[in-house]
């Protein structure tokens, strides 16, 4: 059976999920292409996959003609596959965390996670960031989405909930990142493109971290991130 | 005298210059807003100011209506000032250049160029590369092209002409960042998104670098050419 009309109820409902009001209803999102099929593929959180290629095959697979997934993708040349995914649960927290308060770009957002993932940092905090399930975000992870742990929670919640942890802000009048010592349990706090890390979280930190730059203000908040958890993971020889 | 309307032939002149061709043809481009228009201010450059703030004086300011701002812009909701300016003449060759091969996302670029200024990479060489003039790029930058020197060239050519530098690329398959030396008169490649430096420059290369990740095939280029960047700042506590 192939569904080819973009009136059927079920890719009417499933075109909800580029807005994420329904995303959070549904606790769904959708998720485009074969690199990202193949990731999550590797966890079982497919609800449906939407294909025209017939090299596709699995219980949740559903054939589709090249208008529905034009439909679900909201392109004029969508990828062959459409996927509707569950989102991920929560898991145990790790040693590291990343605290993202106010991240407002999704290619920011997309480019943090990546790095935290490749740096060991497997919990997100997302504080009223952008969202992590939009189409722009997921792209520029590359699928490190489905290996890391993200949790939705006011900064301020969770650093009064979890004290093991020593959290560092950033801050451009901050201690040199090369000249500091690190503890084991860590937390590091980036804050909005705009405006940085709040002035209240940052006075609750231990310390907050400057990066030595010449001749500009401040670095991308992605590059920021990356060079304080690349600098976090080499300290620690991890 | 103010301009009004959209039709006034430099108006309409300018307006091109949201093109590549006719940036490159009359060798200026297009920049807008406060903070652009203050950086740019702190060098001969400008060619025409255009603005409906009465606070903004100078020989090369021309007054003009919100629609013509639009018009200049293309946005609907313009910033209050746009500003033709020249071109940037090249300069002497800084110890440390960045060659990008084929950087193709805007905000990859702009934000290369940002840490490059900001980490002492300040001439940069743009090998097939998105136009440093795109809007895009410009705005991810923050003011940094007006500090940088900016080449557009070939590598290979660029590497046969100055023989005296030590060229690194980055690979996946390279020296570690953390355990390689690196030379006083140095030139770091990076590549294209998709495929990195092509490999018949990695040929060329004395060494190429890997930074060491877990659980992700590569980082994005933008944040994988700032961590090594700052890695070198920091290696010569620069």
């Amino acid at each position: 059976m192939e569904i080819t009309s973009v009136n059927n109820p079920l890719i009417k409902e499933m075109s909800k999920l580029h807005q994420k009001k329904y995303r959070d209803e549904m606790g769904l999102f959708l998720i485009e292409g074969y690199h990202m099929y193949e990731e999550a593929n590797k966890l079982d959180i497919f609800e449906h996959v939407f294909t025209n290629d017939p090299a596709i095959t699995g219980s949740k697979v559903i054939y589709v003609s090249r208008v529905v997934l034009e439909k679900l993708t909201k392109t004029q040349n969508p990828q062959n596959v459409v996927c509707v995914c569950r989102k991920l649960a929560e898991k145990e927290l790790s040693d590291r965390v990343l605290i993202l308060e106010e991240i407002q770009d999704p290619g920011n957002l997309g480019t943090l996670l990546r790095s935290a993932l490749a740096f060991g940092f497997e919990t997100v905090v997302l504080d009223n960031s952008v969202d992590v399930y939009n189409d722009k975000v997921l792209r520029s992870t590359q699928g490190a989405i489905f290996l890391l742990n993200l949790i939705s929670m006011n900064t301020i919640d969770f650093m009064n909930l979890y004290q093991e942890y020593e959290y560092y802000g950033t801050s451009l009048h901050g201690s040199l990142l090369t000249e500091i010592s690190y503890p084991q349990k860590f937390a590091l706090i980036l804050g909005n493109e705009g405006s940085g890390v709040s002035p209240t979280v940052l006075k609750m930190t231990k310390k907050n971290i400057t990066i030595s730059t010449q001749k500009v203000d401040s670095l991308n908040v992605g590059v920021a991130g990356s060079i304080i958890m690349h600098h976090y993971a080499s300290y620690f020889d991890l």
